[in-house]
């Protein structure tokens, strides 16, 4: 089965766990039967391979969560990089040229499409094999998933199809509704649009040969960020005339708030965290290396990461965005490719930061202009090099880097370092790359 | 006048601004005219000297408070430092001691005992030079204040006037009662009891020669820590048949717990927090310096610091100990007399903090048997001196230090340093002191 996953772009709905840099498919939030936790991200991409082994997956993102993929799912992962965010449909044509010319995919397979966030069970993957089968046959251009919904919501586009068949043609589209208009749509046997579709390569190729004058991969590639913004539903699922809905009754979730984050969550806290026995329907989701003491509390959501603090009810939830709009601060932490870093001390100055690299990882050579910085290594050992000297390193060295002179380190082991960086204007724009001559 | 202040123990009761090593009475959490916070103690030595500038004060407490009190009121301040908690006898026993032997008061001048934590306004100062006054004449051997409850507390001992004239003597005392028994004392006209009162200092160095074997200063200093664990009350106040009570009818309110320490905030926060305006009486106490985002809350009060973060609903806040006595933690920040530390890194076999020294000012000489130590220097100027070698220092410098090597820094400017200390036995312990060779 060949898969294209959508990882969509950050937001700040679950803030503080997510961030501008961090979306909420990142964040670790479920158990894993080794007693650790999973993102969603990690979780579907467990499920594929679970239900198909030799799957091909290939993750459509924008080049700012490649670090993040390859931190959390490794180095194996198909990513088809957007250069910048130019919703679905050139996303989506770009995933599948990718699919074709980089991965080698031929033009009359079929590929699923669907977002990398769902809150599923195996079912779910078996449906996608279902899609994909049924688009291999031919009988229409594309084929969808169509949800059953279990109760009349605002947030999805609805799909009405011609029969109560498992696979239909479709009648019409629907926007998202209000919730009385929702209720008429599921009356005549409406279905939820969850964004999961499949279609033959050739078929998207063709799409965008005529839409966006694709000529290839590398050519769509390098005219990316041109392109119109426009949605691959607009663009092509609701001009299309033949396409089927296929009907999807398992369990389907989208858990895009912090109360429905919380509901999935399989005990009532993560992290370190003490609730007295009057708490009533309390979550907590603690990433800080300190307590969180929550008493007498009903219905409430406590989470906090090194960007900030929350505590909300939890049906006030759904109104985080506009609030934390207002909060203006730096990145406060990211996973990296090579490992990840955390600000822990913020001064006029200054900054420091705590850095991990994992084993055989090294971040990029490179320099700054404006900011020398100071590395203090607290466990592990390494390679430093700066201005093309090596050195190994160890917990207790010290490495300073005047300002413009090129450094890296490469973790031998897993190595932690105390990063003080010294400057008046010190910015995460501040760096220049370097190739290494070796 | 002259006053000893009876600044108690540590406790948890407001964790995580109070803890193990710093009492609640030094949380920085009322605004001052200038738009800065200042602390209880801060708060009531400013008042005494607003009502007395020529009040003599001296501070009855522990070592373990010395360096946060010369912190928060500066080298001026008088503190009789009691080598062990040995309960408030002794303690006075000392402080008067201290009074008449250091500070050169005679034995025939009155004094005024108070605790350090009272949230009172002025009229409550004029009252204690009141009570000084009234000792000073001779009519009894202890002049008390009594407080005119506001409800029938469970919380004070209460004092049964002889009369309802605003100097009595006392009928009797009364322990902590029920609810139901406050409320017969307060019908028969009975005072809260509040732990204020004025003496001659003959009077007690007289108890402390007949109880404690009294001879000076230095003596009971010496033997304090063998001395018996006894209340002042117990030990003197109630066995006194001379002895006359003061009625005091303005603001006296003990800010113990959270739900009153919140009420007397002039606003509802103090740092970076937003609230949603569904919000309802909720308090926000945050030193950290990442925003508390609170939304939909009601009779809530969120408190966080370097040791942790509270969310607690008003009412329960009361019963916090035996839910953080279940929290072992280390020091996560403290204030000496020289500045301030806050730990902003915890690893197996490393340890890092930041360290702020203020002007003029240095820590003690001292090595450490089991840990190596950085300071990278990030803001200020200072001179270094490390095995008696000086050296000045300032921002970007780095100084390495080995177990066993003599080192301490004195800030020309403020100072401040990311320390990184390594070694697998870290422990506040390993410390030993040296005397400087000038």
């Amino acid at each position: 089965m060949n898969i294209i996953l959508l990882s969509g772009g950050s937001g700040k709905r679950l803030w503080p766990l997510s961030n501008d840099i961090r979306s909420k498919q990142f964040i670790r939030i479920f158990k894993t039967e080794d007693g650790g936790y999973e993102s969603m991200v990690q979780r579907v991409y467990r499920q594929i391979k679970t239900t198909d082994p030799n799957a091909a997956v290939t993750i459509a993102t924008s080049k700012t969560q490649v670090s993040a993929i390859h931190n959390q799912l490794g180095e194996g992962v198909g990513i088809s990089v957007e250069p910048d965010r130019r919703d679905t449909f050139p996303a989506i044509a770009l995933a599948t040229a990718y699919l074709h010319e980089v991965m080698g995919v031929p033009e009359d397979e079929a590929v699923v499409v669907c977002p990398v966030d769902p809150y599923v069970e195996d079912d779910y993957f078996q449906m996608l094999q279902n899609l994909a089968d049924q688009a291999a046959k031919g009988e229409a251009n594309l084929v969808l998933m169509g949800i059953e919904p279990t109760y009349p919501s605002e947030k999805y586009g609805y799909i009405i199809p011609a029969s109560t068949a498992a696979v239909s043609s479709v009648e019409t589209f629907k926007e998202k509704p209000d919730i009385k208009t929702a209720q008429d749509y599921i009356a005549q046997g409406a279905l939820w649009n969850g964004g999961v579709f499949a279609y033959k390569l050739r078929y998207v190729l063709d799409k965008a040969r005529e839409l966006l004058q694709f000529t290839d991969y590398a050519d769509l590639f390098n005219r990316y960020s041109s392109l119109e913004k426009i949605s691959f539903d607009y663009a092509v699922v609701e001009k299309e005339p033949y396409i089927q809905v296929m009907r999807f009754g398992g369990q389907w979730k989208d858990l895009g708030t912090w109360n429905t984050l919380t509901e999935a969550m399989d005990e009532p806290t993560i992290g370190e965290a003490v609730l007295n026995d009057v708490c009533e329907n309390v979550n907590v989701i603690n990433e800080l290396n300190v307590p969180i003491v929550c008493m007498g509390l009903k219905d409430v959501i406590v989470s906090a990461s090194p960007e900030g603090i929350l505590v909300t009810d939890r049906e006030q939830s759904s109104y985080i965005k506009p609030i934390v709009d207002q909060i203006e601060q730096q990145i406060m932490f990211a996973e990296k490719s090579w490992g990840s870093f955390r600000v822990i001390d913020v001064e006029e100055g200054s900054l420091t930061i705590k850095v991990t690299l994992n084993p055989g990882h090294s971040m990029n050579y490179h320099a700054h202009q404006r900011r020398d910085e100071i590395w203090n290594v607290i466990s592990g050992e390494g390679t430093v090099i700066v201005d093309g000297m090596e050195q190994p390193v160890r917990a207790g060295d010290v490495v300073t880097m005047q300002a413009g002179c090129r450094h890296t380190v490469f973790a031998v082991t897993e190595l932690k370092m105390i990063e003080v960086q010294l400057g008046e204007e010190i910015s995460v724009h501040d760096k220049q790359k370097f190739d290494l001559e070796s």
